[in-house]
């Protein structure tokens, strides 16, 4: 989490612990920094204040615009991407086990959808596509635009699962053409815990957690305010800086990958190179077992596919653009940061070449 | 919120910020404290560390409790107090537009429920009897074990919201015997947007929301670590003070009750003042209109009744305990704190006595 974040919460603890409902003249003063937290978040996303909601995080944002825009209709048809977030997936399925048909479109091997084969697949029944901007383990970025368009045309919303995108490119909802967005604020530098959906307007959604209403009626209780702030801090940190933050992404991230293919014999592959790809995520498939590395290279946070069956969310991804298990266990993947420095790509360049060497030694 | 909460939250936000399944070192003990603020939680409630359930707040909590238990079974019966917490209303009328059978039992004029009258209710297919451990508005207290044993005899569970009690007078809930116990972290000076479940164990109980499975699969999603690691210190905090600070608060209140009788005709009344009462909780019923008096001592922070139609919380329970709506609107609800001094009090008294001269004068 960013400081400035920590510091823009800092007051909301213990200074100004009122609720913004209660009747107090300091309470209205918490409802209107709710307020500007809110905005910061339609800033960075390109919409109305007014169609944000607050979330505990991306999983419940993911679970409110999928569950609170099908719980109340009669079952019919889903379509969810094979590349969806395990929460995305789950929701899915938990609507598959009221009656809904669920069905899963892939992507190609470069990791992207192809929108037409989607469109190919709707029904007069669908009811939702469920579409990522961007892939956490991939980086690859979806079409999402061209989709929702597809979609709307047969009356079909698209729920898009943006939370990878957030704070590394500029997301703008108005282009997404998105129904549903969701947003994650541990993804850009704010709280874990806080998270978001935008809700195009005019769109009906109905509450999945039940109590003494706020947030339209979507959300109850007295929620996570400093969080909130928290979020909000962070969505207009993100606002400033993640246009000029790509670049440099880009350039650190090519750096890794060079880095590594100059130590590393055979050639590491970086995968789905040729597709559009955020700035600072990538899998790299490494000539040998990617948990051993990761064990001597141990100072290094980088994810590796844990379990083939039931297959984690990795092996889930890496097996849908065609990887066999053997590739998927040589797999790292990394995700760069704001503040990555090239001296901190190297040092990590580095301790992998060491980790490598001890490994083919 | 407590500082000593804030000082314990403070590393996990942007030091230790791994999350607790992460493949690094460093996340090994991230989970360690987690698992030690979950055992804070469990030394509070007296019960075993797996049978607490973090949650995003209390709200949450008595939606897990309700929803999570009956989501799953056929419809049946549900009793529920009249005294219950706005949450616990809202979630079991969603259960009724499921087809549940939604029945309200009563309380005295004192505010206090009558097991033997819930037990006249109890029909062949009762899932479940909510009744709340004390009253947010009133501070009565419920005979819950009285009920849990009636409940168990009939092989229905029992769910008790005691997000009140908690902080405010020991709470065992193995006297309880409840089957969910629900706790709200900012009411025993946590941190907003916390919460907990104590789930017997061996009671099944379903997700009620879905993603990447944690917390015994019950919650999904990477969770507010900084928030848990808050509500455990605060537990920890309530654990050694609870205990002494009962004794502190009924001195209070009365002094705020007596002073505010010395110095107002006619003499105010405090509701409920025969039954088993919280420490810290007084509804006051006043002579005159109560939201003006707020209006005048507005450095009070203090809840009044704010609509008949629909009723709010706090005329909800007035009405429970029989008084009339020209009553209600004369009644101002107080809490005291840990730290509310006698000397806050003479001053409250004060000002109450100056708003109530304005409006009698």
């Amino acid at each position: 989490m960013a400081p400035s974040v920590l510091e823009a919460m800092q007051p909301y603890w213990a200074t100004h612990f009122l609720l913004p409902g209660q009747e107090h003249p300091n309470a209205q003063a918490i409802g209107e920094a709710m307020e500007h937290a809110r905005e910061g978040l339609a800033l960075l996303a390109g919409c109305d204040p007014f169609e944000i909601v607050f979330t505990d995080g991306g999983t419940s944002a993911n679970n409110l615009a999928i569950l609170g825009q099908l719980q109340t209709q009669q079952p019919g048809h889903l379509l969810v991407s094979v590349l969806e977030h395990e929460s995305v997936h789950a929701a899915a399925a938990h609507l598959g086990s009221k009656g809904w048909h669920i069905e899963t479109f892939p992507c190609s091997v470069d990791g992207v959808i192809d929108p037409d084969h989607v469109a190919s697949k709707m029904r007069d029944d669908t009811r939702l596509v469920c579409l990522q901007a961007a892939n956490p383990v991939l980086g690859t970025i979806q079409p999402v635009r061209e989709l929702a368009d597809l979609c709307h045309r047969r009356g079909i919303s698209l729920h898009c699962d943006a939370t990878q995108m957030f704070g590394k490119l500029p997301v703008d909802v108005e282009q997404l053409r998105a129904d549903t967005v969701s947003i994650s604020g541990h993804k850009f530098y704010g709280p874990k815990g806080t998270g978001a959906v935008y809700v195009r307007r005019g769109l009906q959604l109905a509450p999945i957690q039940y109590g003494e209403p706020r947030e339209m009626g979507l959300q109850s209780g007295a929620g996570n305010v400093p969080g909130y702030i928290g979020i909000g801090a962070a969505a207009s940190l993100a606002s400033r800086c993640s246009g000029d933050v790509a670049d440099n992404l880009t350039e650190v991230r090519e750096r890794l990958i060079e880095g590594l293919r100059a130590v590393v014999q055979p050639l590491p592959i970086a995968l789905c190179e040729d597709a559009p790809r955020l700035p600072n995520t990538v899998a790299i498939e490494m000539p040998g077992e990617a948990k051993r590395l990761q064990r001597s290279a141990r100072q290094l946070v980088m994810a590796t596919a844990r379990s083939n069956d039931p297959p984690d969310a990795i092996t889930r991804v890496l097996r849908a653009i065609g990887r066999t298990d053997s590739q998927i266990g040589r797999t790292l993947c990394i995700s760069l940061g704001w503040t990555t420095s090239r001296d901190q790509v190297d040092r990590s360049v580095e301790m992998l070449a060491e980790a490598w060497d001890g490994l083919a030694g």
